[in-house]
């Protein structure tokens, strides 16, 4: 069994319910934020759980550690700690949009990951992003040096990455700049 | 069994002792330089040793991976390298504080840790820390967007935090910056 | 076994051959581009692989995680992907050479490592980097507080650090800075 612990959790210690997800076999643990609108979403098969579950010690600010973490162990080995199931409906974000093309994420070497499948993009798609246009490249090796591109990241996402050097530096880029021409 | 493996050693390849401690069931690993200071005052039962096992080559300033985590390493598996016992009172640091009402550590997200721990402050208390006045917030959700609060983070210690963003950036605070109205 | 899974890979997707190195008793697995060169050189014994073995699905940008990884855990469970023995000269680089007087890593702190092995250095050489004269110190604890020096580090390497602060800011340290007086 895979068991994912889903720690994004911005509003720990209010009232967002504690949320466990078998969605197509696997399972999700974390808080009820829309962090798993997008699972309930493409599921084809989706069991849905408030966990009831409480430790002997809750702290106010890291329920990862005092409530997820160890739900996500009792699942792993196969136990269920005390939910009841509520309606997948309930974790769903019916107006928020499959793709987001915007930047949602920069990492330590500048490349500049968006929120669109590029599954769902033509290869041919010039983009325009921080004012430059970017066209495709399949590989870092097929850019030239220096050249700004886009490409199909490793978890099928639009990203925007420069060759041998920081897409986010070179175009001034940050969380939320919006992709163009898409 | 539970084996700390504490490196935290700016005298590495100096004189100071190589020490484990078993303090109320649990070993600590590491040099004799305070760190062990407050665990030793703190338990119920504690045994102190000196470490007289020694790798066939230990480098001069790795002893993190050469001595302790082998050392670590074998009382993790039931074995006890040489090592002589010693007085826990040479461990201690008599004059060192019980908390510290400094920052002491900043995250990633510019929350920035003091040593103060929160169990000895009434939660009325007002801080002033980089010339602002903190009051508390037992969560982020509590805090009104752009707040500067404190409240209790989950290692119990009083942590200066801005509601989404840096508290760190917003009052230009530093590691020893000192927190005041304690 | 030990099995070192070695991702540097700018060339991901393009035409350098995965392959896999058995370099006395140790596997190495990751990309024909240099990274095995020295591997090769060194090792009293060798045999070199191209990896034949491909994923259903390999992503263009990510052949750490789609191929590598996979090959690497085969091996580790002592089963053999499909490959065929090559060369071993296939893998060298015959003009790079064995040592690199300049800084090819800065870390957190700002101690900055070259790729000149301590062994072969006497310790009373003064190097000079960024302007600066820099004499061995044996441990931090030697040195003067804020003193440049240089040592050996865990790996064998010299090593530019300042006792309580960052030789890289120091100095104006880069990768690729050269180390003089060797």
């Amino acid at each position: 069994d895979c068991v994912c612990l889903c720690v994004v959790d911005p509003g720990v210690g209010t009232e967002r319910l504690p949320v466990a997800v078998l969605a197509d076999g696997r399972w999700y643990v974390g808080p009820d934020n829309g962090l798993f609108a997008l699972v309930v979403r493409r599921a084809a098969e989706v069991e849905t759980f408030a966990i009831s579950w409480r430790p002997s010690r809750l702290s106010d600010s890291f329920h990862g550690r005092d409530l997820f973490a160890p739900v996500a162990a009792m699942l792993a080995c196969g136990r269920r700690p005390q939910m009841r199931e509520i309606e997948p409906s309930s974790l769903e974000r019916a107006s928020w949009p499959d793709d987001l093309p915007r930047i949602v994420y920069i990492d330590g070497y500048g490349n500049a990951v968006t929120g669109l499948r590029a599954r769902t993009v033509d290869r041919q798609r010039i983009f325009t992003i921080g004012g430059h246009r970017c066209r495709f490249h399949r590989t870092f090796g097929e850019a030239a040096a220096g050249e700004v591109f886009w490409y199909r990241n490793s978890n099928d996402l639009v990203e925007i990455a420069q060759s041998g050097g920081s897409a986010a530096r070179a175009l001034g880029l940050e969380l939320g700049t919006p992709l163009e021409g898409q």
